[in-house]
């Protein structure tokens, strides 16, 4: 018998926004193994045992995972959003690597997912429209030094940027830092965007500038865009602006 | 009557990596319009009328999608990928804001959708597993010296770089000017992967390194990835190496 391991992004919040794939990777397992938030998310049903865990255990979750696979269980391990983006895929290979060479005969997929920075976009308008970076705001494993260093970088490169994870109960004072480094290289009227529990009835966008964007309005669940120096806003009545990037940047020829 | 429209990603390819939302817009729309070869991926059915165009038409197309849900109808937007990502929904945006006020009023709804370097980098492994960027290399709609300032700042940024359009039958020179910009920045053993067709029948991955990559390899269904100083192989047995970008940039603690 021959097992194998998907390691899943369950999209943000939305179950409208799950793939077909990820839908049968569900339907099809034995085992699910993830942080006890994401897990949540996945339906219980007879003949699938769940494996949940606390955050930051990735490591521990990955291996737990490929020890199934490789007795031969169908196993999904699931993340949030696309588990390739700040989520568990890495985890998985980093454990892959380390653990027993026999592991590397598991047969393992990564099944790609729609990552927080695109239903972001999408409710927004359209402001991805041009080149764009991500960066994780933790410093849980990364020095902090690296990041001023790439938001300096990227603010210079003119990248529309999505900040990842600005916040958390233990981290308040990096996205206030981060902001500052941003307006040294970017003018005051850059459009800022704060999106909040995407996808979930308790959604909430907020469209600003750089000159005003407030870090006491991100949390845990928060996404944040920064646009570049065209980045625009087309007004509407009684509704949020729409944002866009326009996808041209020098004038028509 | 009120119409509406829907701007839609088809994902890459492969149509088990569509969402539901998105299969459901393209179940209740009357009209689609897209570039012919994005078209040819909705199934035909009674009472859907279909409306393809050349590419680089993008505001022209923009323009019949908001034309057709003005006069109340219910229409979808496609294109490939994600929409918001080098897209379509940059140019509904943009012609709605170039148009009548009257196109404000229009109920316009952007649904995500797995953009290409997803769908790469699940198959490759994690290479995105750190900070990264997506920079478009065509300089249709920019400057190219644009294109090299970015392509710079990214490389000592450090980031996980995803090189969108790199080649077409028009721009065969650019890839390896790009490449040559990168290798004053990294070392010659940065992975680099080259992701050709993703999701379809024909798809082809080759990990190499920045010294040995070869502009030649890349054509207009091609995504290039270029892993940071950390991007690693897991070597396996007569099968391809896993990549993946470990989460952790700092010595452990």
């Amino acid at each position: 018998m021959s097992g194998w391991l998907r390691v899943v992004g369950l999209g943000p919040a939305e179950a409208d926004w799950r793939t077909r794939e990820v839908e049968r990777a569900l339907a099809e397992a034995q085992h699910v193994v993830g942080y006890h938030t994401y897990l949540a998310r996945v339906p219980e049903r007879s003949g699938l045992t769940r494996h949940g865990s606390d955050n930051g255990d990735e490591l521990a979750r990955a291996r737990r995972g490929l020890e199934l696979a490789q007795r031969g269980a169908r196993v999904v391990v699931v993340s949030g959003g696309d588990a390739g983006v700040f989520g568990m895929a890495a985890a998985v290979f980093e454990a892959l690597e380390l653990g027993p060479p026999s592991w590397r005969n598991i047969e393992i997929t990564v099944l790609p997912a729609v990552t927080a920075m695109l239903a972001a976009a999408a409710r927004l308008g359209a402001p991805l429209g041009n080149d764009f970076c991500a960066i994780n705001l933790s410093d849980n494993l990364k020095p902090w030094a690296v990041v001023e260093k790439r938001l300096a970088l990227a603010a210079q490169a003119d990248f529309v940027i999505a900040l990842y994870n600005p916040a958390s109960q233990a981290r308040q004072e990096q996205l206030g830092q981060a902001l500052e480094i941003l307006r040294r290289h970017r003018t005051l009227d850059a459009v800022v965007m704060f999106a909040r529990a995407v996808g979930r009835p308790q959604e909430q966008l907020r469209v600003t500038t750089l000159g005003t964007a407030d870090p006491a309005w991100a949390d845990m669940q928060t996404l944040i865009l920064v646009g570049n120096h065209t980045t625009r806003c087309v007004a509407r009545e009684a509704a949020r602006p729409w944002v866009y990037t326009p996808r041209r940047l020098a004038p028509a020829p």
